[in-house]
């Protein structure tokens, strides 16, 4: 449901983009009480708006439906009285994490007396670029907010008035706290043009965070000329070496694959030690059949398991977010190793065994943002590492790997104190 | 001098990237020991075949005369005796620097067991794009190796042959050590073509580093599918508040200005508070005016400078890169920090003040990678900062700001020890 295409759009782009770095250096500068404050408002202004907000979310539901959305997509943008006060609980939960803003990461002296100090910083401006759950509104919203940054908005076209009503709770809260409306923007319309200019704006916005399916983040790292942090793929593995007890095994596995199958940190192909094979995987794959997981095996698993239907290679690289999972023999650690360095997204992957000299080489072998030993990869999220809250999980390597936090919505300075120091020859 | 041009390109540079690839795994998994020793048997081999270097680089200058290269671009060219044993005792300096890899970072244990670690690892593949000086093979290359990465090189046209014959002594030091020679690699050529290729290798290289010229960097920022780690411009500030003492604001003005013009923490504006200018600025323009510095001063400059020249807006937002200065008088503290957040180019800037609060308010309230109080901006430099050595100093605010070592070519990843956690509905 976009808007009337804009005529001057890239004017307002530019002037929301100005107004959007003004307001990142007051939000830099602000206190953790007048965030926190702004955190609580508009906690307080989305219970007291609920009702205008689940009257918006209606519009957009039936603008949905007449456009045949899909169950799935319909679900995840509702809002029903019990998710409004999620978002409200969880603006709560941000203002009470730790202010990252002004911690002293390290500091030193050199020998010509200049003290250093690396000291942690917001980062910005900070681009979200989301579909159709309007909740990522408040969630990402708070998270930047928290952080001392100011960010541009652009949800999904479907979710436009839930959004904007969700926004304007938000924006009432920051005013209350006395910092500038400008810290939380969204654009003037769902107009796709919109994105583009955003994607180009690198002197207004230090960072694009998209949120959503592959063809929007492929879409975002084609066009962006901003960096960009973002979960592309979680192809995540579960390896039972050897010495993997059987009991644990099957708890592992069927939590990583079948707790919730549509996360990121769900399993995708399980890998096994081919001289166990025969003991560990019958239990296993019983389990996974019982709770409904289709399985696709390799020869030998088939031969091992005749419900289990032939894989592919496409299999070994597919992320499917469904109740499917891909089975693979392997010739010992180093097998596995090399087959989820090769195959899998550098997302999160776990081994069980019992031995621990074989986790470590594990641990120390995959090259992925998360190596797990003995747990499920479905622990792979902010909340679960302690982190309060996430805006996404990164697979990228640089800035931030993993979970996306509050922290991590940070960058430092270098803070130089002399007494009148020159530089030598 | 470009090689022809190669018929199988894209293969080739496919090819060379997976090599890199792999070679990266091998040099994650390298002890200390061997990197050390990789790089103290290349400062052997630099000595060792100095002459050969030599050689090949008096074919590099002899062809860049023949091309009429100007004599700056020469003097970054050229390679002497000196100049060869410098590269060798920089290589035996990184050895000396602590491995970053493997440093736990962080580590805190969950309500339910689960033990996390930020556990330190190297990037991975980082492509470095230079230009004239081949000096960068060594210290670039030197610096990978020792946080564990490999590196593709993409030299100047005009190093060509110098560039090989360095590169060809730090293989022969990462063969003694056993580890892979893939892990430093150059193009096949030094057609243009190539660096296209590879800024869109994002599959086999994890970050570009371009060291030179604007043009080059813009190129990078345009063309790059893959995250870059750049000095785009230094254009860097020191303020004299009120409270500056003349002496000192005269000796670092002087430095910060003329001690090297040509780098990138070199002073290119001054602001000088209003109420103290006619006392502080007479002095300070007459050291730089009797060091052979050109003075572009704003109008009530010009009044108290008479050999002042008039300054546009546009020298506010040159980086000179010369014995050149702009002078502007400014009313207080927040119309400077203003200005330079304006105006600057968020590198390097630096208040001269005996007001401790003064330089409190200054170092929170400028936003670039370094601020200084009572310092010269030159000591904006990965050795004066005691990080041992510099790849360049990153202008972006992501992952690394300001000088980029070797602790800033790594990341990190989490590792989780369970003891057969599941994570509840």
């Amino acid at each position: 449901m976009a808007t009337a295409r804009i005529p001057d759009l890239e004017p307002q782009m530019h002037r929301l983009g100005l107004a959007a770095r003004e307001a990142a250096r007051a939000m830099a500068a602000a206190p953790r009480s007048a965030k926190d404050t702004a955190l609580r408002a508009g906690a307080a202004a989305l219970r007291a708006r609920a009702e205008a907000i689940l009257e918006a979310n209606a519009s957009d539901m039936a603008a949905a439906r007449a456009r045949g959305l899909s169950g799935a997509m319909l679900d995840r943008l509702e809002l029903t009285p019990a998710r409004v006060e999620a978002m409200a609980a969880g603006l709560e939960a941000i203002a009470e994490l730790e202010d990252p803003v002004g911690t002293e990461l390290a500091r030193w002296r050199r020998p010509n007396g200049l003290d250093i100090a690396r000291v942690r910083v917001p980062l910005g401006v900070i681009g979200i670029i989301y579909e159709s759950r309007p909740n990522v509104t408040a969630d990402a919203g708070a998270l930047c907010v928290k952080a001392g940054n100011a960010a541009i908005l652009r949800g999904g076209s479907e979710s436009f008035h839930s959004s904007r009503a969700i926004l304007d709770c938000l924006r009432a809260g920051i005013r209350d706290a006395g910092l500038p409306e400008a810290a939380l923007q969204s654009l003037p319309t769902t107009d796709r043009a919109a994105v583009g200019i955003m994607l180009g704006m690198h002197e207004h916005i230090d960072v694009i965070v998209p949120r959503g399916g592959r063809s929007l983040i492929e879409r975002v790292y084609a066009e962006s000329r901003i960096p960009v942090l973002a979960h592309l793929d979680g192809n995540c593995h579960v390896y039972l070496h050897e010495a993997a007890e059987t009991a644990m095994a099957v708890e592992i596995v069927r939590n990583a694959k079948m707790r919730r199958t549509g996360i990121c940190g769900a399993a995708e192909t399980l890998l096994c030690d081919r001289a166990v094979a025969e003991r560990i995987l019958p239990p296993v794959l019983e389990a996974l059949i019982a709770a409904g997981c289709e399985i696709r095996g390799d020869e030998e698993v088939c031969r091992i398991e005749p419900r289990a239907v032939p894989a592919t290679e496409e299999d070994w690289r597919t992320e499917y977010l469904d109740a499917i999972l891909a089975v693979k023999l392997v010739e010992g650690i180093d097998a596995a190793i090399d087959h989820i360095n090769a195959w899998g997204s550098h997302h999160t992957d776990s081994i069980v065994t019992a031995d621990r000299a074989a986790a470590e080489r594990f641990l120390a072998g995959v090259d992925s943002a998360i190596v797990m030993h003995n747990a499920s990869t479905q622990f792979a999220d902010g909340g679960e590492f302690g982190m309060g809250a996430e805006i996404g999980i990164s697979t990228g390597r640089l800035h931030a790997r993993g979970p996306v936090g509050v922290e991590q919505l940070t960058t430092f300075k270098y803070v130089v104190r002399g007494s009148g120091q020159i530089r030598p020859r």
